[in-house]
């Protein structure tokens, strides 16, 4: 059965009111669930993506323990550039590592056209598993957004202070200016192809952006941004733009051509809704670092996220970034059963009246 | 010679119009200087800051390259709880190590008052050496805020997450406010020595509040901060408060007592005096990485910030967060010129209108 256009998820994405909050977690799907460690084995996250099956079973975890809204597929945003070869791989606690760092014209030819039948049939192949065994529940596709790509391919390892990628973008803007084009164009592709697969949704993934100054952003980040953006708007499905630490980018992120804004948290919900047109759909923001402290922070950390975002329809609740791996999933269960107990009163304020006591 | 009352660096602490645009770096003394290199040899550098007469040498040396309007005393924010024996070392390219971090309420009693006459007396020492050396030069004496010293004790060591920071003071707040009631008493009794030994003004670093939500800041960081800042008001010396990704903070920040408050490369200065009350002095914002790119991108950035301050009087030219050690020290030493020469005709408006052309 395909996912119906009144899914909570999608209602939420449109600004449309609905019966409950809509909500997932990024990174819902990983290291915080035994199910995960269980089947997961040791090995590069890429590996396991190459394995259609367990991904298939990776991604829907999450949706069978927690009853969440959407489905998050189970890769990374290095997964094109490693399928083309650019050598780049995923060390456990450390991050992307990229064995030769793309740092002159020359690198270029490493970063050649992603064809995603060929180069990705595996990721297709476990997108049309999950839309077929999710049934009513929509899978939210995704791509790295180029900066944050090409930060990693330039820096060739994480980074605190974006030195290289900085220094290139400015000493030699026409080579930024390719790299990040070409990034672009993988990130359409990929996003194309897992749509046409059956993904529901995209979110393109800038995690980085927010080392970026509103000027750099603006000139070095957002063109090839709205490049796939822009590109997938043809296709109908809600577009979700996200990075950390983005309160000054938020204006510019949404102009790239989201549907829906990510917000990390340090920007309360109705901070960015100030800075956004009002009828601007957020997603977010609870501090991930709360849902580890335990039940009783995270439960007065998601009802002021609720009560910061007031009632509005456009709201999809999310973590302010990733899951982090000490999370108990218990937290995360019952978090999503407060939002769509307590999310749904506050999501049709016309029902408050009569509710409140007199 | 005592520093005059009409120091540009004091100046513009206090909103006067001045002759020029003030400028000092965070961290100017250390790695990217030759100088420094050469003296400094291996070790740690809290075994460098106990040596009195390698410390003031250090401080000097950015003061001498570069002609910046303040000196900035050599030291950490950790000095004074490694003083009394806490346990925590700076490993070169980790940062903070505690041997056993801070976890219950027993730890309480290794946090005992600091006596700077007994416990620090190198730096006192190394305060007055500086006093007579510097002249017409103030020093910024400093202490790191409680927040980000407790951050340290918390995790043992350097994180992107902050997981048990937040962990302990949602989960034990009693016990939270103890700590960092205590590490404020601390901080306060440093900064009150460091301003009898000399210094002209002080810096409170609260280098990572911006991993806070501004509730949690408001509720967790902002009263320790608040009894340090306010504790040193009497001294009548300037007052700096600065983070890293403060940008929803930065009311809270200059609530707690802060005479200027300093803003890093996110935050536009427009943007951020945007948010606090109009006559705020604001210190920054040049992103560091710029610096290591070179000296265009460096002048077209530090134009922009000095155009963004729309030559109000209260601004202290810096950067957004600490030199970089791959920085070339002759490209800070343009950027003094350049803020001197340039930011001169931005912080004295009435005169633009006779030098622009007709």
């Amino acid at each position: 059965m395909p996912v119906p256009a009144d899914a909570p998820f999608l209602r939420a994405c449109r600004a449309e009111p609905g019966p409950t909050v809509p909500v997932w977690f990024m990174r819902q799907a990983g290291r915080s669930l035994p199910e995960y460690r269980e089947v997961r084995g040791e090995g590069s996250i890429l590996d396991a993506i190459r394995i259609p099956d367990l991904a298939t079973e990776i991604t829907l975890q999450p949706v069978r323990r927690y009853g969440v809204d959407a489905a998050v597929l189970y890769s990374d945003i290095v997964t094109p550039v490693a399928a083309i070869g650019f050598g780049v791989d995923i060390t456990p606690g450390v991050g992307p590592v990229v064995e030769r760092p793309f740092a002159s014209a020359a690198d270029l030819e490493r970063l050649r056209p992603l064809e995603p039948e060929v180069d990705l049939p595996y990721v297709l192949e476990t997108v049309g598993n999950l839309v077929h065994e999710l049934d009513e529940v929509p899978l939210v596709g995704f791509a790295g957004a180029p900066f944050t790509v090409a930060s990693y391919l330039v820096e060739g390892a994480p980074t605190r202070t974006w030195t290289k990628t900085k220094a290139l973008m400015h000493t030699d803007p026409g080579l930024w200016e390719a790299l990040v084009d070409r990034l672009a164009d993988q990130a359409l592709a990929s996003l194309r192809a897992q749509v046409g697969a059956g993904a529901s949704a995209v979110q393109l993934f800038d995690s980085w952006a927010g080392a970026l100054t509103p000027s750099d952003y603006e000139r070095f980040a957002l063109p090839a941004s709205t490049k796939v953006l822009e590109g997938v708007a043809d296709l109908g499905v809600p577009r979700v733009h996200f990075g950390v630490a983005t309160g000054e980018l938020l204006p510019l992120m949404q102009q790239a051509g989201a549907d829906v804004v990510g917000v990390d948290w340090r920007v309360p919900l109705d901070a960015a809704r100030a800075r956004l047109a009002p009828d601007t759909v957020l997603q977010g923001n609870l501090d991930p670092a709360l849902v580890v402290a335990g039940w009783e922070p995270t439960a007065e950390g998601a009802r002021d996220v609720l009560r910061r975002n007031d009632g509005h329809p456009g709201h999809i609740f999310n973590l302010g970034h990733g899951v982090l791996p000490e999370t108990d999933p218990e937290v995360l269960e019952r978090l999503v059963e407060l939002v769509h107990d307590e999310g749904r009163a506050d999501a049709q304020p016309s029902l408050l009246g009569a509710e409140a006591p007199s």
